[in-house]
């Protein structure tokens, strides 16, 4: 019987955007899925419902995105879905923490957030799925090893009035998954990276957004849409894919 | 009854490459394929191909690419492919050319040759689709009127010792896309490009290299991956739609 | 004694902006100047001017970017300034052609004009600035043999809702630029592109601005600022130069 | 009587490289000199060298580039040179930490190193700059309160196989440049990045690399060239200024 795929995803928020479309796709698409997050309440409600629905998710909590919490959440990862039954086949990187001040505003402790969240965090998180993918064979449908997919923002290619620290950790995010997917591409190992440029329709931009533009798939970013061009993504063979790509409404302005 | 979605292509080369992948898939997935091209025999052959496979297609013989040979094509295709039956919903710029030689040995013919061919061309392409395109009504499923591809290549952005002609004309298509992608999102008009990097597996390729290469979908660029591609930026809906995204193989180097 | 230095600039415009301002400057740091324009009145006086304060310049008046007039203006050129007398050093691509439309009311014939005077007529120019340079030694004070700069634009790397036929030709000029400057470094011949980015104080913005505009250097760029750079960058040793800068006003919105 | 200019550079190695042959230019073209280091020997020796011929220096020792370290050192550094006699005009962010190793080799502490460094430390040296420069008029010649340089690297804009550490520190540090260059710029403030694209003619890699590279000014960068277009930067004018360039030797193949 062949083994079962697994998605890891880091970054879940309140359950309402990009991590938990792409957590609730993949599970659909015959993935278990394992959901690393920082807090317990949201990521425990997302992996119950997709439970609840016929698919299969498990939360990993961790105090933080220090390299060792992240490292401990492979650990048990692995651990929880051992070979020769599951292969670790898919990770996403969705974390990120932004801040938008003018420079002389932005503190000390917010430069730290945002390059231990935007860019350590992803170096530990993507030491545990390359690691993870190293140990598969080439899968013969897509001839991969395994996809890394980290999620990038307007910011990760272009600093603005405002996002000097944002810009500054995303920026790192995207040098890393280039450097990955230079290195790994000649092990069949996928890393890619999309640009999400626009406002994404979560809970949070509910609430700050009218009706009109919640209703207006014209102006925001479905986390849904999201998760569907992962998934492409990940099913890429490896003739022809992809390291970066931009994702935005139809009529955002850029 | 639904009308029936058409996908225009130019650039069918001798079948065996992108655009021909690009129009089988299509066909596949019922589509209408118009073929817009210079000579006829391969063209006619593909069409043929098409048409005993359960497809439907239909070959657009031109003598050039200049302006108003492409505009009689486009309208050669709209009267063939009439509303209300059909409804022209996809378009493939897919026609290059390229000369690789150091710069003091291009010629002024072979630099007109690239502008005409890489933009000039583009220019017109791209007219009769943002015009066919603008007769449409949204659809229901992705939120968009058409969408309109354009094959790209590494000399799409960066210029090199061999190709100064090569990617003058790139870039040019390039700049094209960009420019018609930010004026016709917002009409829900879709405007993609592909960053092709690294060699296609066409029968010119299979000439120039050992059984190998051709062999090893580690290393060159499978045509039908590409068109698998195209078909999902063609679905892609107009909440998270791409402008640009790169194609390599897993060992490429770059 | 020393050949005397010649930089060879085309595109003159009406004599108030950065072609005439860098043979002005030019002129006063001891180059002869050969001026290359279309029409003769603003370049004959232009000529007139720098001759009558002391400086030396020579026009010559083409009737048009064709590849067979721009290589005539290069062989009168190298004729008028024959070695060892003078050694060619300097070359200034400046000539442009922009329209800004939607772009369905760009014509064919406007994609025409811009594709041959942005990109054909820089790869004639480039090539009797590539020819001139390799007659030369290379100069002691910076170990070249000579400097080629192409002008280039905010539209030369991002294409916008109503620049898609200069922005194709501007792009095309920007390939050309880096694949030469990657052919030629290694014969110590340097090529450089400058993005300008912003409107620039010549007569014909004096008359679409108000005078504010005019004397707020913070707002607009000076053609006597841009010469200055591309001074700078002729004097670029060979151990550290540039290829691409770009140049903006201080309140430049970007 | 006009105030006495100052520099301030942070990052001074050896005091063979950038850092060092800024400081001596500038120097030479009348600027007082701050010097911010880790270690003490080679900036003592580096300040005494420009005091004892003719310049003005003054060595900053920091025991580390943490932002309270680097606040201190701009808090001892605006009290040894007090207005009115002094003004602070420039500032170079030239420290950098790289390290170059197969990913999966890369350890959180040399990520953390490479963080820290790179962006944080920019951070906290940018912000001395901007705050010292808003004290500033604008100066007469060139209507700017003061110029911030960053150096930086082929890594600040290409990830590659061995460079992911550096990589996301340098991405970030240009992120930082950017954001400032834009915010800034509209207080006359003016913010420059450059790529340095190749080997730097160090005391280190001397010891790397033969005799013939060294003594070969095709093929290495001269700091003392740095240093020239530093200075070119530090002197553009606000009507037409540089956010970025690179900065090649002739013969690099890029």
């Amino acid at each position: 019987m062949a083994a079962k795929r697994v998605l890891v995803v880091a970054g879940i928020g309140n359950g309402s955007g990009t991590g938990a479309s792409t957590a609730r796709l993949f599970a659909k698409n015959g993935y278990s899925v394992a959901l690393i997050a920082r807090g317990g309440d949201f990521v425990n409600k997302l992996a119950n419902e997709i439970n609840t629905s016929g698919g299969h998710a498990a939360p990993f909590v961790i105090p933080s995105y220090a390299h060792a919490d992240v490292t401990a959440a492979w650990t048990a990862i692995t651990s929880a879905f051992p070979k020769p039954e599951y292969t670790i086949r898919a990770a996403l990187f969705n974390t990120a923490y932004g801040v938008w001040k003018p420079f002389l505003e932005v503190t000390p402790a917010e430069v730290q957030e945002s390059l231990e969240t935007n860019v350590a965090a992803a170096f530990a998180f993507a030491r545990g799925a390359i690691l993870a993918f190293k140990e598969n064979e080439v899968e013969e449908a897509n001839g991969k090893r395994g996809a890394l997919i980290f999620t990038g923002a307007t910011a990760s290619a272009r600093g603005n009035t405002t996002t000097s620290a944002f810009a500054a950790g995303k920026f790192g995010t995207r040098a890393l998954s280039q450097s990955l997917a230079k290195e790994f591409g000649k092990e069949n190992i996928h890393v890619a990276h999309a640009i999400i440029d626009g406002a994404i329709l979560t809970d949070r931009q509910r609430d700050r957004n009218s009706p009109e533009w919640q209703n207006n798939a014209d102006v925001r970013l479905s986390p849904d849409s999201i998760a569907a061009s992962y998934l492409y993504l990940v099913n890429q063979d490896r003739s022809a894919w992809t390291w970066e790509l931009d994702l935005r409404p139809a009529h955002e302005k850029w």
